[in-house]
Formats: C-alpha cells, sequence, structure tokens
C-alpha cells in the first residue's frame, strides 16, 4: 500500500483550543462575554498573522464596532491578515491595510470607498485577490477561502451566545455557519445583552465571544429613494420599461436594482401599470430589499411575495404588519437572508432590472471606472442567465424561443432565458457617457493588473437596454453587428449614438429589434411625475397609513 | 391616491393559529411532542387540501415516517396537495399521488421511483410542475413555491423543538427557514428526544411539533462504490481525466458525480497522478459528499477541504478524525448542508465532472429516457458555466481564453469558463448507445406534455467528453460542425461514431480537438486495476485505518 501522509488531522482544532486558552490567560473573561473596553487586547489574542479574517460587512448592516477595534490592533502582533468580506464600506476597512495589519483582500461591493481602494491597489497597500458576486464570495467561503476569524454583528445576545439578528439578519448566518464548522472562531459585537431573545437566529453553540457595545452597530438606509427626485425622463423610461417588456412578456417574478429609473417603476405600478391592465400579470413574486418605493404596489395589491436580503431601515413596523408578503418570524419581526434571496435572484426570477455607469457596443457592463473599484455586489449573479435553470415559465420561455444564436449553442435543442436588463439615461451627464467605445474597466485591469477587466454583466447575458431613447431588444440580434446598431440606435447622444445612420434606426424599429417610445404607442407628453403614485416621503408614509417611518434625514424639516 | 387593496395582511399567520388550534383540540398534546401513534390524525388536523407541501427527502436522508404518515390520511380530508420536495425516492412520495392525496409535484431528482413517476405522469395520476436542480427548487422555495407545511427529519429533538440533524443536516434548516418565516408549520420526526442536543442545528422556535419514532429515518448510501466493482476501462478513463484534463488545467477545484468513472478517477489519484506529479497541483478543493474511494487521496496528502452535501454512512469516526478536512462542529460531528454545497459547487469550483446516460451531437446530454423520468439533483447547477462568476483562476482562464466562440458572446471582452466534464463509455450496452441523434428527452416531453426536453447540461455548458476511445476539447469547437465532429470522434461503436470518416478523426486530433490515448502518451495496456489505491472495500477500511465502517451490505461475508 502507498505511504499515508505523516501529518495531524486536526491541526485546526489545536490551533483553535490555544487561541481561546489565550484569551482566557489575557482576560479572563466570564463566559462568552468579552467587555468593549478589552476588545482591542481581545483581538490581539485570538487573531494571529496571516490569518484569514472575514469583518461582517453588508451593504446595510455593518460589524462597525470591531471593524474599528480590529483597525487598532497592533500591527508588531497582527499583521498580513487576508480580509474576505462582503462589503469595504467604512474607512476602518481600509485602515486596517493602512496600518499595515492585513495586506490581502477577498471582496464583493465596496461602495463608498471605492475610490480610496483604487487608489490605495495602485499604490500597493493593499492587494485585490477578486471582486466577487455575493454569494460566489459566500460558496468559496466554504470551499478555499473559509474565515479563521469571522467578526459579525447581531441585534443581541442571551448569555449563551445565542444571537437574534432580526429583519437585518443578511449574511451573518452564512459567514458563522462557513467559519464556525471549520474551527474558526466566531466573535458577535451586539447592541445588548438580554436575558430571553425574541427569537434565536443563530445557535448559541456556534458562538464563541460576544461583546455589547454602547454605540448600536451601524446600519445605512440604501435603499430608500425619495420620490421627490424621481425626473420626468425616469417616468419615461419606466414607461417603456413596463409597456415594451414587463408586459409583453408577462414579468412575474423579478429583482429590481437600486436607482431612481427602478423606483419609477415602482411607483408606476399601481397608476400606469394598472391602466394597462397589467394587476395580478407582472410583478408579484419579488427577491427584493424592502424598497420603500414599494409600498403604493404592495398596498394596491399588485404584489404577492417578498424575499429581502437586508431589511430598510424604517420599514420594520410597515413589515410586520404586512406578513403575507414579507417572511416575519413568530416573535413578528422580519428575517432576512442574502444568501437565500441571491439564490432565488439567480434561479427563481425571470428578470433582472438595474442600472450601470457604462455599456460599451457588444452590452457588455461596467461600474468599475479607472479611478473607482466599486465591485458589485449582488449584479452579477442575478444579471445573468441562470445556466441551470430547468423549470419553465412564460417569459423565460420566449426569450429563449427568439434567443437567436441558441442554435450555435445548444444546437436544435430548445431552452429558455432569463431576462437582464439595463435602465440607464443615454446621457446623464455628457462628460461622461453611458455608452463607450470601450469600458473603462480594461484600463482599470491594466492598471492594477487584473487578469481580466472587472465587466459587471456580459454582453452574452444582458437581453434588453431601456434608455430615454428606446427599447433594444438584444437577444433576438442574429450577430454583433447587429447588436451594436441596436445599442447605438439607442445610445442617444453618447458617442456610439452617432455611429448609426436614420436608415439603420428604421430598419432596426421595423425588425422590432428597437423600439422607441412611438412605436410602443406611448406619448413622451405624457411622461411626467403626474403618474407617480407616490410623489414625495410623505405620501410613502400616507401610503402605509403610517406604519414606514423613514429616516430623519430624508423628512423635510 | 388610488385606493388600497381592501385585503387582510396577515391572513397566513391567522390561518397556521387556525391549524394549531385544531391540533390541541383534536390531540391536546402537551407542548410540541407529537405521539408516533397519533400521526395520521395530527396530520389531517394540520394540513388542508391545496396547501403546498413538503416532505423532507434528500438524497440520501429521509422523512420516511412522515412521507408513510402522510400517505395514510384520508383523502376525504385531504386532497389536491401540491408536493414539493427534492426527491421522490420512496414509494410513499407516489402513494400521496395514487391515493389522491396530492395531484401536482414540483421536484429535483427521482432515482428509485423514476419508472414508475413517468407511468403515472402518463396516466395522468398527477401533474408535474417542474423538473429542477436541487438549488433552483430552494430558491422557489423561498419565492413563489414555498411550503405551507413542511415534514423534515432530524437525528433527535429536546422539548423546546430545538433540532440536532448532526452530519446528515443536508437541505433541513434551507426548507425550514423558507417555511417557518412565511407562517408555515414545521413538524420533525426524530429519532429520539434528548433532554441535551450534541449541539443545535436548527433553533427550537422555528419547529413547531416533533414526533419521535420507533424506527431511524431512513438513509441510503447513496456515495459508497466498491472498489472491486471498477473495471480496466474505467481505469483508462480514468487515466485519460487525470493526463488530459486535471493536469494540463491545473483543476484545484472540482466536484464529482457519482460513478464507478469518478470513483476510478478518486482512486488514481495517490498512484497515478501521484506519479505524474500532480500532488499539491489538482484536487485540492471539493464540493463532495464524504465519498469511501476518497479514503486514499485525503490520506496520502491530496486533498485540503471537502465541504459535502450531505454525510455518507459508515464515514462518520473517520469524518471526526479528519476535522482538518470536513467541516465538524464543537460537538465531534460533521455539519453537511446541500445549498451552501451546491453554491460552492457552482461558483467556487473550477471544474464539474460527472456521467450520464445520453449525448447527442451537439452535447446537450440528459438522463431522462422514454421509460423514465429521473430529475438531475445538483447536475444542472454544477454543470452549467457559471455566468456570476467573477473571481479568475488558472483553469477557468485558460477554458475561457480559448473558447472559440467567446467573440460572439462577448465582443472582444474576455471573461472565463468553467470546465463541464461527462465521463462516460461510449457503449457500455449495444442496445443503449450513450450518443445518440436525437436525445430521447425528446419524445419524452412529447409524451408528458414538457413544454420543452428535459435536459441535464446543455451543449453550450459541456466542454469536455471523456469516452475509453478518447477526450474532446469540445469549447475549442469553433462551430457545431465541428463540435459534432469531435464528439463522432470519441463514440466508438455508438451510431455517432460511424458518421466520421478516418481522415476527419485524424484531422481532429491533429487540431487537438480530440486527443486518444497514445496523443496523451497513454498506453492502454497500462490501464489496469493495479492502478487503483484500494482494490476492494476491506482496501478502503484499511487506508482509513479502521475509521470507516460500511454498511454490512458492502462487505463481503
Amino acid at each position: 500500500m502507498i505511504k499515508k501522509e505523516d501529518r495531524k488531522w486536526n491541526s485546526l482544532s489545536d490551533n483553535t483550543s490555544s487561541r481561546l486558552k489565550r484569551v482566557k490567560e489575557t482576560l479572563n473573561p466570564s463566559g462568552k462575554i468579552i467587555q468593549e473596553k478589552d476588545a482591542v487586547r481581545f483581538l490581539e489574542a485570538v487573531i494571529e498573522p496571516y490569518d484569514r479574517v472575514c469583518i461582517e460587512g453588508d451593504n446595510q448592516k455593518q460589524a462597525s464596532f470591531l471593524a474599528k477595534a480590529l483597525s487598532r490592533v497592533d500591527p508588531q502582533k497582527i499583521h498580513d491578515l487576508h480580509m474576505v468580506q462582503s462589503v469595504v464600506a467604512l474607512p476602518e476597512h481600509l485602515d486596517v491595510f493602512r496600518r499595515k495589519i492585513a495586506t490581502k483582500l477577498d471582496f464583493s461591493y465596496s461602495g463608498p470607498q471605492s475610490k480610496e481602494l483604487a487608489d490605495m491597489v495602485i499604490k500597493k497597500e493593499l492587494e485585490i485577490g477578486a471582486i466577487h458576486t455575493y454569494i460566489e464570495l459566500f460558496g468559496r467561503c466554504f470551499l478555499d477561502l473559509t474565515p479563521r476569524v469571522a467578526l459579525v454583528a447581531a441585534n443581541c445576545a442571551d448569555s449563551h451566545g445565542n444571537l437574534y439578528t432580526g429583519p437585518n439578519t443578511e449574511e451573518t448566518p452564512t459567514l458563522v455557519e462557513a467559519t464556525k464548522f471549520k474551527k474558526g472562531i466566531i466573535i458577535a459585537q451586539v447592541n445588548s445583552i438580554e436575558e430571553k431573545l425574541p427569537r434565536v437566529d443563530i445557535p448559541g453553540d456556534w458562538v464563541d465571544y460576544v461583546i455589547p457595545t454602547d454605540t448600536p452597530y451601524y446600519i445605512e438606509p440604501l435603499f430608500t429613494r425619495d420620490p421627490a427626485k424621481i425626473s420626468d425622463v425616469s417616468v419615461l423610461m419606466a414607461m417603456m420599461a413596463i409597456k415594451g417588456i414587463y408586459g409583453p412578456y408577462g414579468i412575474t417574478s423579478l429583482n429590481h436594482g437600486i436607482g431612481y429609473d427602478t423606483a419609477a417603476i415602482e411607483l408606476l405600478l399601481p397608476t400606469y401599470a394598472k391602466e394597462l391592465g397589467l394587476k395580478g400579470k407582472i410583478c408579484t413574486h419579488w427577491a427584493l430589499n424592502p424598497h420603500p418605493t414599494m409600498i403604493p404596489a404592495i398596498e394596491s395589491g399588485f404584489v404577492e411575495s417578498i424575499h429581502p436580503f437586508g431589511s430598510e431601515i424604517g420599514m420594520e413596523e410597515y413589515i410586520e404588519k404586512r406578513s403575507d408578503i414579507f417572511p416575519v418570524g413568530p416573535d413578528g419581526t422580519m428575517r432576512s437572508n442574502r444568501t437565500f434571496s441571491q439564490v432565488a435572484g439567480h434561479y427563481a426570477v425571470d428578470m433582472f432590472i438595474g442600472s450601470t455607469l457604462q455599456i460599451d457596443p457588444y452590452g457588455n457592463s461596467s461600474t468599475a471606472t479607472i479611478q473607482r473599484i466599486s465591485g458589485f455586489g449582488g449584479a452579477p449573479n442575478m444579471g445573468c442567465n441562470a445556466g441551470g435553470r430547468r423549470h419553465f415559465s412564460a417569459a423565460w420561455g420566449k426569450v429563449g424561443e427568439n434567443y437567436a444564436i441558441n442554435s450555435l449553442l445548444n444546437g436544435p435543442v430548445p431552452t429558455g432565458k432569463k431576462l437582464v436588463v439595463q435602465i440607464v439615461q443615454s446621457c446623464k451627464k455628457p462628460e461622461n457617457p453611458t455608452f463607450v467605445e470601450k469600458l473603462d474597466a480594461w484600463e482599470l485591469a491594466e492598471r492594477v493588473n487584473f487578469p481580466i477587466p472587472p465587466v459587471m454583466i456580459y454582453g452574452r447575458d444582458l437581453t434588453h437596454i431601456v434608455t430615454d431613447i428606446g427599447v433594444a431588444y438584444l437577444y433576438r440580434c442574429k450577430n454583433l453587428e447587429e447588436r451594436k446598431a441596436a445599442i447605438c440606435s439607442i445610445a442617444g447622444k453618447a458617442p456610439l449614438g452617432s455611429l448609426v445612420d436614420e436608415n439603420t434606426v428604421a430598419k432596426m424599429r421595423d425588425k422590432k429589434l428597437v423600439q422607441y417610445p412611438e412605436d410602443l404607442d406611448i406619448n413622451v407628453k405624457d411622461a411626467t411625475r403626474d403618474l407617480l403614485a407616490a410623489k414625495s416621503m410623505e405620501d410613502l408614509v400616507e401610503w402605509s397609513g403610517g406604519l414606514y417611518k423613514p429616516p430623519a434625514r430624508f423628512m423635510k424639516k
């Protein structure tokens, strides 16, 4: 017989024991509870150089206290950490690299820190492993990027370490499971310790330490859009989306990206879509955060069910009183779950619609520009055709049936295709056109040494684009040339718009590869804010019967 | 303002209360525990006609007692159920349709019942909603197929309803979360009630009722393959796979389907692959059930980590003593998780390799034949390109770079591609050739009225085929004609094999679109069972140092 490997088989477990022992020697905590004032010393005892460490940074809830504490450890003691986290959102997330506590980063999204992050990568202050879509990163947490220590956030804990994450459950259970069962160490900051929790979201024997903090974890109302800021142009695009896509394809299950254009669609459901007779025929099942701009659609009976990635500040009471729509626990509060919502957003919805910063002539799009490494969040997962999907629906089947190059891929065998739609103004700022010859992602890749340009949604997956000029039906284009002509036909004043002549545009419209408002029987003059079911935050509150309580900053003084 | 919908917003919750009240009136149980003898009456009290009901049937663990109990309820009281379940494995799963308790089925896999299922669909005894891949079905459980009642299985419970699912956690947490938070009712059969659980896998306040049963839940050692049954042909194909694919692409992360061919690969790692200098370069990270045939590869140091969908009978102690490799909880037993393993299998692995029953000239394959509706399990999810993947690896990048039709899809923008490999004997049984002009799936679809043929893996996703004749590198074929020629060149005596002449085959080999054993420097005479690191179940036990305890039926008498 071949020689067996001479090795220890429980080295992770042994190493974990020695860390817990160090904590005991350093702080001698009573049970699982660590005092806030001891946090830095505690982390120095429990973390080791070269560890993979996860700081929970969802796109809403942040383990903000732990992020700060980690940024204050002694880099002589703790260094060369490999950070694995969904979101780089707080200054402290970058401080750990500035202070040389960490050197490598694998992540998904970096909204407010995207410019800083790009600067630091160029200056070689940190190395990016890869940018991921959320559940891609979660998948790797179970395979080859398992954290050794996870720093997470919960609403409260009991003395056994049971955690209540409440409406903002997000990815906490996923990160904890990935880490804990490979002998990793779970540290949770909690807003309070309670004798009895409203419910248990994470069992206590999965949690090693809890740190009650004076200041609650940071949370961002990322999905709140003030209807007052929605323009007539957004209303026009929303009308085209509804009449040119939602209606004819019969889109019942979907996800909306963030933005004023999709908010406009949400606020047109009870008005424009209802007038078109689409109530009950579209937009019944959602993988979606609890957008406040969904309230009118919910109240007017459009919506059957919403499964959320996270929660949204101010929506808590409204959600609780709408338990037929949202997942609400026996305790009365919601449980969100980013992993399951992303799984539903990949496999169970017929359409993803979102926006981007740049689109090239082949339909590739990216939010990465030369100055910013913003990451992509959930867009790549929801904005791609789900190759493993096998259940049929009318919308999915219709796109598949008319997918012009299906026979090149599968011969005569039919299949469906998810609708992946970009909704963008053709030229919001003349100096930053949406439609470009070449994505900035190419130059960014070269500068920061990525093996390939960071593309958010690939041309192969994009089926439609909606702009203020018209709708392009890209999946029906039989080759790249036709795809390019369709895109140029709706690119307006952007440089790409000048690449097609009137003749080509006319042909595209004739073939119904492009539809302008008049082709869809939409009068541009009708596209005004008057169509919005709510025109202000106050209107949303009223629709909710006072149950929605927007954060103060969104309300007039 | 538009008129609000006049409706109840907590109807699910109200309905749940009335069900729980009925249970109280009928059985007056003490706490959450229901007696085994009362199970049928209990289900009649808690379930209502037209409910969506989930019976947990994983591909290993089965809620077998509850399946039987459900099949015995009075169809006058309970009828028109819509069953939503991963697996149709037990006769009772079909009895509920025979007895007209249920009418509709949404599922993923139907191994042993596939023939019966097809018969019943043709006789219109049941209607299939759709066949799904596992996490597609799970995604829909959170969106539009949420069960009203979930019947699940756990190892033990305490009096609060906390559940311990142990190594066979599989999809229990996913089904419970989807159901419970939409006010559904969770009923768990448990092998015992314990005062203290080894650990909590599912919190008690998520569970409504537990039924301790005399007979433990049924469990199937689905992934155990006796090395004695591996043929020389399988060894040859395994050699070609290793030398023609694993090695040159540097496949570090992967999943293996079930079968003797992939078992042969596993048993060739410590011998053949090691001789080729591939140790540490391939097969380090796995999304995989704990295949006993992996023991020699683990013991000889090939493997760094395995995340499992489920467990495997007899492997429990071995797993516990190898906690560096498998996810093992603080209590010492593994926690598997089908959802997370499928997420990793979709997004985090570079390769999926499995087998099928039929492949057409375009590379589409299916296990559905005219007589059987077998479903696909995890294959569609793992055996498709992950369109949302954004992290780079050498293997993924190499396939993407040489994907001949990438420019038709994305213009000049590069991306990677997952390796999706079928490993099949060209002609195991002459009457049932693997390579066929047209998949039986077409005829099956017509017979049972599916909108499109049930394809397991589409041609677009398949990158390689390995047969006893050679390896085809399909992703490098520039069009369907070339793809067809490559497939025919390795189809052997199957009808497709006769469609190519020697000249074409020579061209294909010359272009390296096809490689025969001699092209890979493999001498067919070397391909014997002698290369297997273990040749029998006894060898596996010995490799494990006696830790692996195979079920009796696998051992010589």
